[in-house]
C-alpha cells in the first residue's frame, strides 16, 4: 500500500459514539519567534522553519515511524486527497513553498508545518473522543514546545498569524451525523443556536462548505479569553446534549414512522447499489441514509466505520488518484457508481 | 385458480412488436331493435336483453367453456379488478343490474351486456395484431348479428347510444409503450397530430386518464362515414409509423447517450427492488423503465409478459384482491413494494 491509501486508515477506527459523532479533533496554531507568519515569511526563512520543526518531530519519540508528505513535491490530486481524508487544511491543498505535513504511524496526531502559522498541531480519532483528542494533542504542543519555544505574549498569549486563534490557539471540533434531527426539522434550531454558544457550525467538507448528507462540524469559534479546558468542556457539554437529542429523534422516526424511514433507507440503499452515474452530492446525501440505517441494524454487515471510508473513497480526488488521474466529470461519476455498487455488494437481501 | 384471476391471463402472451405494441383490441356497439338503450330500459328490457344475448353467446361455439361474470353479483374489489385487466369499462365498474360479461376461455373474445349499448363485443390480444383481432370481432359480429338482427338504419348504419358510435359501431385500438419517444421529447408533437387523423389519444386507464409511465392507448373517434377496413387500414398505418419512430428513438437513445439511459434504469430497478412503499403511478413510471429495458437485453430473463402482468398485478384493485381487501392506500403501498421485491428477485447482478 502506498503512503497516500495508508493514509486513510485514521477513517475506519470505531470509537464512542460513532454513530452519530464521526470523529473528534483538536489543534493548536503555533508560531516560531521572530520569524515572520509564513504569509510574510521569505524562502529562507520558511525553510528555517521547515527544517527546525523537522528537526523537533524527529527528536519526539511520538514520530517513531512518521508519515510525511512534501505539499511541494506531491500532485494535484495527492494534495485533494489528504484534503478528502480531512488531513490538510484547504489551505495547504494549495502546494507551495516548504510546506509538510507529518502524520505518526497511527494516523493520530499530526503537524503541518508552513500552514497559516508555522506549525498546526492536531489529534484526530473517530467517535467521540475529545478529552482524548485534547490531551494527546496539549501533549504533543508541550513536548514541541519545551523544543522550539513557541512565540507568546503574556498579554495574548499564543501568537497567531489570524487573530481569531491568538488566545491559546487551541481549535476544537467533532464532525456530527444528524439524520434523525434533520428529519424532524429541528436542524436549523440547533444551528441557530451555536454562535450565541461561541460556537460554529461548517459542512462536510470544513470551512465555506454547505451542508450535504446532514454532517456537521462544530468548533469552538473564539480562542482567546478562555482555558483549554474551558473550551473542551462546554463544546464537550453541548455534543453531549445533541447526541442525547439526535439519539431521541432517531428512535422517534423509527418507532412513529417506521414505514416512512424504512422506505427512505431502502430507497436509498437501491440507488446506490443499482445507479450507473452519481454526482458526489447525491452520494454524500444517500449514504448519510445508509448511515442512519446502518444505526439500526439494516444492511447486513456494513459498520459505521466501513461507511465512514466509502464516503471519502468516493470524493473526487480519491477517484481521480484510484481511477488514473482522470479530471472529466462524467467519468467520475460513472467510477463513483461503480465503486459503491461494488462496496454495497453486502447480503442485505433479508432484512 | 379462481376465474377472476384467470382473466389475467390475456396479459402474458407474447405477439409481434410487444416491445412497442402492449396489446390491440377492436370492439364494435350493438343493440337489439326495438327495446330501449339500456340508460332508458326498464328491469324487465335489461332481463330480457341480457336472456337473449346469453342465449345466442350459448349457440355460438367459440364459447364453448365461457368465463362469465355478472357485474350485479361480482364485489366491487372484483369488478375494479376486471377494470384493471382491461376487460370491463368504467362504466361497467359500476355494477348495476343486469349486467354481465361473457368471456371465451382463451380470453381473445368477450361480449359486454347492457353497458352503455345492449351489446358491445370486442376481440383482444397481446402485440401488434389489429388485423387479427378486427377480423375475430368481425366474424362474431357477424355470428350474432345473424341469430340477434342488430338494430340498423340504412341512413346511419348500426344504431348506438352514443352518437359517436353510430355508424360502423366500430372502435378500435392499440396500447403502445413510447418511452424512445418520451426521451427525445417527440411525443406531444405525435400527441397533438392524432386528432387531424380522426385519431384519439388515451393514458394508460383509458377514457380521462393521464399520461403516465408513458403508456398511450390510440383509437379511431369516428364510426360514421368510414368503412370498417378503412378505420382498421388508417390505424394500421399510423401504428407502424409510430413503431418505427419509437424503434428509431430507442435506438438513438442507447447509442448516443448509454451511460445516462443505462443509469435511468438502473435507478428504477433499484427503487423498484428495494422501496417498501409504493404509489400506483410511481410504479408506473419506474416499470415502464424496466420495459424499455428489458427490450435491450437488460435485467435477465424478464420478458415484456411478465412485465405486463406485472404491471397489472400492481393495481390498487389486485392488491386489494390478493391481500384480503384492504382499502387503506398505506397499506396498499406497502404490499405494492412487497409484490414488486419480490417479483424482481431476478438474476440482474451481472448486467
Amino acid at each position: 500500500m502506498d503512503n497516500l491509501r495508508k493514509s486513510d486508515e485514521w477513517l475506519d477506527r470505531g470509537g464512542p459514539d460513532n454513530n452519530v459523532v464521526m470523529s473528534s479533533r483538536a489543534r493548536y496554531a503555533r508560531n516560531l519567534p521572530r520569524i515572520p507568519f509564513p504569509m510574510r515569511a521569505r524562502h529562507e526563512e520558511l525553510k528555517e522553519v521547515l527544517d527546525r520543526v523537522q528537526r523537533a518531530i524527529r527528536n519526539n519519540p511520538r514520530f517513531a515511524s512518521p508519515l510525511s508528505f512534501s505539499l511541494t513535491e506531491i500532485k494535484s490530486v495527492e494534495r485533494n486527497y489528504l484534503k478528502e481524508n480531512h488531513l490538510i487544511s484547504t489551505e495547504m491543498e494549495k502546494g507551495g513553498e516548504n510546506r509538510m505535513i507529518i502524520l505518526t504511524d497511527d494516523i493520530k496526531l499530526a503537524v503541518m508545518i508552513n500552514e497559516e502559522d508555522h506549525l498546526r498541531l492536531f489529534a484526530l480519532d473517530t467517535g467521540f473522543q475529545l478529552c482524548e483528542v485534547f490531551n494527546q494533542a496539549a501533549a504533543l504542543e508541550s513536548e514541541l514546545g519545551r523544543e522550539l519555544g513557541f512565540a507568546f505574549s503574556p498579554k495574548y498569549g499564543y501568537l497567531t498569524a489570524c487573530p481569531t486563534n491568538t488566545g491559546t490557539g487551541l481549535r476544537a471540533s467533532v464532525m456530527l451525523h444528524l439524520p434523525g434531527l434533520s428529519y424532524i426539522k429541528q436542524i436549523s434550531e440547533i444551528v441557530k443556536s451555536m454562535p450565541q454558544l461561541g460556537l460554529t457550525v461548517r459542512g462536510f467538507h470544513g470551512e465555506n462548505s454547505e451542508n450535504q448528507g446532514d454532517f456537521f462540524q462544530i468548533s469552538n469559534e473564539v480562542t482567546l479569553g478562555k482555558s483549554e479546558e474551558q473550551i473542551i468542556d462546554l463544546l464537550s457539554r453541548v455534543i453531549e446534549q445533541i447526541l442525547d437529542k439526535e439519539k431521541q429523534a432517531r428512535r422517534m422516526l423509527f418507532e412513529k414512522n417506521r414505514a416512512f424511514i424504512e422506505d427512505e433507507l431502502w430507497r436509498a440503499y437501491g440507488l446506490l447499489a443499482h445507479a450507473r452515474l452519481m454526482t458526489s452530492h447525491e452520494a454524500l446525501q444517500l449514504l448519510s441514509k445508509l448511515r442512519l440505517g446502518i444505526d439500526r441494524g439494516y444492511f447486513g454487515s456494513f459498520s459505521h466505520s466501513d461507511l465512514n471510508k466509502l464516503i471519502i473513497e468516493v470524493q473526487p480526488g480519491h477517484l481521480q488518484y484510484s481511477g488514473g488521474g482522470t479530471a472529466k466529470a462524467e467519468a467520475r461519476d460513472r467510477l463513483r457508481a461503480d465503486v459503491l455498487r461494488k462496496r454495497l455488494e453486502i447480503d442485505v437481501s433479508r432484512n
